[in-house]
């Protein structure tokens, strides 16, 4: 690792010994877990580098851009808008939230009981190794699930540049009325921040980057149709989490390079996994940087994970946002009838999530599905009783797992996942 | 038990051999914490009956109500306005959820990791066994922890009358303006199910019954700041459960003939324990009829409770509704501005809530702070610790526990509180 970027992670007050000791540990996994699979595209070299400088390269990045007099916005949340960010010339970073660290410490402030992503994210803050954290000019909290809303109250004491977002819970009238004040209140705060107003000009092209980023993650996603699979669900969940993190338009590029790759590989009848190998969708909770955990173990098993129905993966991506309107509150609008589809179990009822799986089942000629719950995650572990039991009816496999970020019921969870597999053959 | 209770019970669907065993243990239970209480308020006579008679003759006044046109209305919450309710020609009762049953059946549909309070609401429903629930012609959910707000999804199932309303996040404008348009929506499914429309007099009317209700609860909060302390917390805490289930106006004048002898009791410094007795508050989750397992260990430990910082208790009765008014609006804004100020830990932030718990320390001069929370609940267990921080910088001792409705770590329990109320003397 460069001087420079250790000087860099001095001054943003990263616990170097800490940091490097993460760096460690995740450039190892990522190694055993990505650089040994197979058959992968050339174009995932790109997020290979992505991976290897994502304290690095990409932080510089945005120091640079803080020089220049730009803003960053850290978020934990999709519904955090991207187009507002971009629109007042500041920059969207998801924040970390992935792996365990300092975990004693984050249970003085936290019940044990809560969920691992929400520990992670105060293990990162309280042990002092997220460089986008500390990066950011303001952070993005939002009212989703309990545990999230009152863990907010307490990191408002760790950091000063806390922002929190209300979120509505029922998808009535008054619940996109509290949306789009939600919206239209953090348009004002982030214009504050940034000191650049919005226009319509600036939203439309927001709306265009924006928009092109999902849309090229559609493409991904329409080639994993393909059988046999052109790309693992491991590097795809890996392009799906670099969304939150790199550069939008370098990003898009990135992606409809691996797409076109991939096109020529459904021609020539190539792919990853041998052809009718066992197909599944995961559910449930989203998976950030490093968990990879279920991915692994599934794809090791023999099965090809063929899409994410996840916050990260098309619950986050899957809609566009219109790009038509003659002002900001149009623009605006569109804005709030995009993420007011989004369909988070916070909501209730939340019936388009299962027709979604249920869709997405059809459309990737999926086998079976495995719902991936994180312990203590009140709204998914609820939605999957219900779930299982429609796809029950309709003769789809599910298999239900509930799980943290540690490795200790890594040998439980290899054994289900084979037999699920097993029973997909 | 007569006849006529079992063919009562029978008509309501009631599985009769399971009531039959939940009444013995209740009754049982009833008996050896109750009961067994030296120098109890003769007036208690009065809740000793009713407790006899809470699945019996309450159950038998219930459906002779519904013989007679009117309407029963069951609730699992403290945001469901009672004013409404009886406005409207219904009777509000609290539903049972203070003790495990059918437990099995009900992990089939939640989560092991629920709240034991939700999963005993689905074990009464599952096992047949709440005479309340199945005379209700229509019950309320309504949105307020993640766990309930799926578990109503799912309730759905199991019942044909559930209305569910949808509750704020926030104390914001837009708060207020989703729980005005909440009561309003809730007004007019109360009038449509009873042909009642709400008068203003009836309205008024039915603040002031509920208010009187309230208010002598009030007075009897007061006495407890006497000492010795004139009554148990566990008398305390069983008048504040019957509030729930008892006709409106008997109770209120069962509460006041009790105050009229604590008041007795004070003049003559008379009182259930000894004179500089540990006293303590207990806040944080509610606590159903017959969950009585915290309050009993306190007690017979040596130390008194002179409040419930619950929804059973000063959360759920301590404000009164404006009676003032000249029209059914003005009195619905009165109804929302009392409810709104209902410190539950949905809200975030909730500061109010830290504040009423310093405010009753004071006012009933409590040596300490018991917070009690139900397993899983993660509002109430999140609020704990910032709680428990500020009570130590104050000094004042506070024990963080955390518990279901088993008997299985009562040994664990005892000696804990044992141990905190040492402290305290």
């Amino acid at each position: 690792m460069s001087d420079d970027y250790r000087s860099m992670w001095a001054d943003l007050g990263l616990d170097l010994a800490a940091h490097d000791m993460l760096l460690g540990v995740l450039g190892e996994a990522y190694g055993k877990m990505y650089l040994t699979q197979a058959n992968r595209p050339a174009g995932m070299s790109y997020f290979d580098f992505v991976m290897s400088e994502v304290h690095g390269l990409r932080i510089k990045e945005l120091i640079d851009e803080k020089k220049a007099g730009r803003k960053i916005i850290g978020s934990y949340c999709v519904f955090v808008p991207e187009e507002i960010v971009l629109a007042a010339n500041a920059t969207l970073v998801g924040l970390c939230s992935g792996a365990d660290f300092a975990m004693e410490e984050v249970e003085r402030l936290l019940p044990r009981n809560t969920c691992a992503l929400i520990k992670s994210a105060f293990g990162f803050k309280l042990g002092k190794v997220c460089p986008y954290l500390e990066s950011a000019d303001m952070i993005v909290g939002e009212n989703t699930c309990d545990g999230k809303k009152k863990a907010y109250e307490s990191l408002a004491q760790l950091v000063d540049n806390l922002y929190v977002m209300d979120l509505p819970q029922v998808k009535s009238d008054k619940g996109r009325d509290l949306l789009k004040a939600e919206y239209q209140r953090f348009q004002k705060a982030v214009e504050e921040l940034t000191g650049s107003p919005i226009t319509v000009a600036s939203l439309q092209q927001a709306i265009r980057t924006v928009n092109a980023k999902r849309a090229a993650i559609h493409r991904l996603s329409t080639l994993r149709k393909a059988d046999p699979a052109p790309i693992s669900g491991m590097d795809a969940l890996l392009v799906n989490q670099v969304f939150f993190y790199d550069n939008p338009a370098r990003f898009t590029d990135a992606v409809n390079k691996i797409c076109d790759e991939l096109e020529q590989r459904m021609k020539a009848k190539s792919g990853v996994f041998p052809t009718k190998n066992p197909r599944v969708i995961v559910a449930g909770c989203p998976q950030a940087v490093p968990n990879w955990k279920l991915p692994m173990l599934v794809e090791t098993a023999g099965a090809v994970i063929v899409g994410e129905e996840s916050c990260v993966g098309e619950r986050g991506t899957r809609n566009l946002t219109d790009e038509a309107g003659n002002s900001v509150d149009e623009l605006l609008d569109n804005i709030v009838d995009r993420y007011f589809q989004i369909d988070c179990a916070i909501f209730t009822p939340n019936r388009d999530r299962l027709h979604h799986i249920l869709e997405m089942i059809e459309k990737y000629q999926a086998d079976g599905v495995i719902h991936y719950g994180l312990q203590f995650c009140q709204p998914y572990l609820m939605e999957a009783l219900p779930i299982e039991k429609v796809l029950a009816e309709k003769g789809v496999p599910c298999l239900r797992i509930e799980t943290d970020y540690s490795m200790e019921d890594i040998g439980q969870l290899k054994t289900r996942i084979e037999a699920f597999v097993e029973q997909l053959s």
